[in-house]
């Protein structure tokens, strides 16, 4: 069974959009996974379809029920549903390659947009919601947040890459920065490709890219490199 | 004269996707920014509108050619533009809060979206890129990234979000993750809403907010917690 992404939103509309296209959208039209995108205001309450309320203890905004959420999750889910549940809010663990790798082995993931000042507490531990961050800023919602994550995770899933992008020498997979790239003309505005990567030795370009790798990851995120150390 | 983003890529057909809906597509309806979206490949080389080659030096994939980026942004902007230009690329500067507030207060932004395995290193200085990452994974592209840059700016921008959506009590804002947050029902699924929101007291509720901002910052992210100190 291929990879399945459910995702819970007050905005359908907008999925696939961009997975509908390029890579993600060639895997899905060859059924290398399957996007079954929920409505969370068919849960909704009354006759208005009522899903958020106004935060308890006062303050701007509106907060997406727990009632309507659970019972939105339970309706996209099967008893013993195996997927890694996800919410995707700014106060959520920083979402990494090594996320989309571990998620990209399993059977797939739900994931829930938020949206409004935030989503009732109780539903978070209730339903077994992780909060899920894709970086620190804050977004109009989980929308395209969710789109970060089944991207990251539908490209490294068998099949979907083809050799003509490798996975292996990529940014972060080996805890470093990827290395400059040079492609024709020889030399453009004045500036040449370095000789080195024009000189067939392959021990040399790999260790000028190496070195690259290296002092570019130093330079722009020395918290990277000190951890890959 | 209204917030202008211009963006670069091969697949403009992903665009205004997300950014159509919502907060940012009713801010694209009134006028409140423009979007500007550019086929890179208008500019590839050939009858077959080549757009990359094979990286100096060996190695999978292939490279955004410099001479069709550089076209391609030349042909985007106007002498002395003043807006600033991204690449989105996870060999970037982290993209934070800060990043959007500040874009969101001048005239728009460029952003080159890229695909493959890179960029020619040559056109990033020689066109005055910043390369700009929205976190630690890797993407098929820079589309879905340069809609979290987009809708990050936008919803900052004046006029666009009414007063159920205070930018002020938000993650980041402060240093700080959010506080929890609750509505009704007051009771579910055995769960109750804590006291303290309920009792009216303002000076509780804001003390307690704040002291679960704290904890939660602490527990997630130790990072920020020392950082806002």
């Amino acid at each position: 069974m291929s990879w399945r992404a459910t995702i819970l939103t007050l905005y359908p509309d907008m999925f696939p959009g961009p997975l509908g296209t390029s890579l993600s959208g060639d895997a899905l039209a060859r059924g290398l996974w399957s996007l079954d995108v929920r409505q969370i205001r068919e849960h909704g309450i009354g006759r208005h379809a009522k899903v958020d309320d106004t935060p308890a203890g006062g303050g701007p905004g509106m907060v997406l029920r727990a009632d309507v959420l659970a019972a939105a999750i339970d309706a996209a889910t099967v008893t013993n549903d195996p997927r890694p549940r996800l919410l995707m809010s700014p106060r959520g663990r920083p979402f990494t390659q090594a996320d989309a790798r571990l998620l990209a082995t399993g059977p797939g993931v739900l994931i829930v947009c938020g949206r409004f000042e935030g989503v009732d507490e109780r539903v978070i531990a209730a339903r077994g919601l992780t909060e899920v961050s894709i970086g620190d800023y804050i977004l109009s919602g989980g929308e395209i947040p969710a789109m970060v994550v089944a991207d990251a995770c539908v490209r490294l899933l068998p099949g979907v890459m083809g050799a003509e992008a490798s996975g292996e020498d990529e940014s972060f997979e080996k805890g470093l920065l990827e290395y400059p790239h040079y492609t024709r003309p020889r030399e453009w505005e004045g500036q040449a490709i370095p000789d080195v990567l024009l000189s067939g030795d392959h021990g040399a370009i790999a260790r000028w890219r190496r070195a690259e790798a290296e002092r570019i990851t130093r330079e722009r995120r020395p918290d990277l490199f000190t951890a890959g150390e």
